[in-house]
């Protein structure tokens, strides 16, 4: 059976969530539905690259399934996204070996987080942006962003109760964009992975910075305590964004000779 | 008693319009219920520019009303924002001249419509565009629309069964910007004043026009027939936003010598 791959955007708003579970819309079971439709009833699994909480938006999610036919991609993706809600849409849809999987085979993601600091607050980003109306010094969270980048064991902005045990990630870039006219921050995290709930909790821990309530030079302490206690508070979900997924041959190689299959992220 | 003057920005989406109605949530109504709620329980009334149809937004409606105290003009702002719920923003609030009304001091206004052309639909602005999935050519609409600048009789892109006699309006401005990036149309219209439902049926006509359903120089000859039926289709309103309402002095006592108060329009 052609295993396919596509790329999905979706509106986090009304949903719980990414993945599957018993009570509650998630965007997994809207996409199973609508593949298991146009499948004449037989059930066709949906497999993400991770998933998103409830509210967190995506614009490159990745998935993949296993679909009978081999049809043509545009009309295959047409389908897909046409016969899906309209807070999912399906930019692309390509074939891939049958042994490609959208979570082993991630090897970097990038997330982009959306703050409105408007006054007033913009009433058309409510669901698309965390809104911080206190006072910011903008410079202070450029001074703090290079603290993160690198290899670090990120216990500290890690949501307790997580079940991974490795935390240790790699951060690429870390970035802030001011758009003014907007009256927006625009920040933009690119790593081989993300543990549940990291970069909400990294930019709460920036906030906070940039408000003056911690040192924009904390970073790399609070990292050695391995302490969730001592970040900041978690920034909400409506800023989230999955913008991006990486597939990348030859990192896969290295980290599979690293750690195996079973790598979890947020 | 003091006559404030607002500007304030709202998402239309769950809004049955502006203007007050027995059935169905309207932002005039949750603008009152706010300031009555502010003034103790005295009704205070609340006077738009003009109306605005279901789901179509704005980001610079103005509103005029009267409050029995002279307060700090940001702390009114604040309170009227805080109190108001989250798809009205309050940007600004002055205190006018009390013969001032924010209807019949209209001089000019600006509207834009964004038009999301991607291929999928952009799942974020659902509700904050409309969707043209059909091939079209730019450069048509762009050839259309000069013809609608300057004074014309615009019965022809008015709804029909609007009360209003003279139907003559001035357009100032009629532009398109096409956003590559985010693939969407968005127009601009500054004008005098606009009839009912006038621009939704304009960037109907000017879509139809691109689509090649319609010659691009037929716009001189269907504004000279008067007749509603020649034009293309209605938009859809949740593309539509009232952007600016101008209230130039000047301009004022010309309309005043010309029209008289009643002027009325979307």
């Amino acid at each position: 059976m052609p295993r396919y791959k596509a790329i999905i955007a979706y509106d986090g708003t009304l949903f719980h969530g990414f993945q599957r579970q018993p009570n509650g819309r998630t965007v997994q079971e809207e996409l199973e539905k609508t593949l298991t439709r146009m499948n004449h009833g037989e059930v066709i699994q949906v497999h993400g690259s991770g998933r998103t909480d409830a509210h967190v938006h995506a614009a490159g999610q990745v998935i993949h399934f296993d679909y009978p036919e081999t049809r043509d991609l545009e009309r295959m993706r047409y389908a897909l996204d046409t016969q899906s809600p309209e807070d999912i849409a399906v930019k692309s849809v390509t074939i891939e070996d049958e042994t490609f999987h959208a979570r082993y085979f991630v090897t970097g993601k990038t997330y982009q987080f959306i703050v409105d600091i408007g006054k007033p607050r913009n009433p058309f980003t409510r669901n698309y942006a965390s809104f911080y109306p206190y006072p910011l010094t903008i410079e202070r969270i450029q001074q703090a962003l290079p603290h993160f980048l690198g290899t670090h064991d990120f216990t500290t902005f890690c949501a307790s109760g997580s079940s991974i045990e490795d935390k240790v990630r790699t951060i690429w870039q870390a970035d802030l964009e001011y758009d003014e006219s907007q009256q927006r921050l625009i920040f933009t995290f690119r790593g081989d992975g993300f543990l549940y709930k990291m970069i909400r909790i990294m930019v709460g821990t920036l906030l906070k910075i940039g408000n003056g309530r911690m040192d924009p030079d904390s970073i790399p302490l609070i990292l050695e305590q391995k302490n969730r206690n001592l970040a900041g508070p978690t920034a909400s979900p409506e800023g989230l964004y999955l913008m991006e997924v990486e597939y990348d041959p030859d990192r896969l190689a290295e980290k599979l000779a690293r750690y195996g299959k079973q790598e979890a992220s947020e």
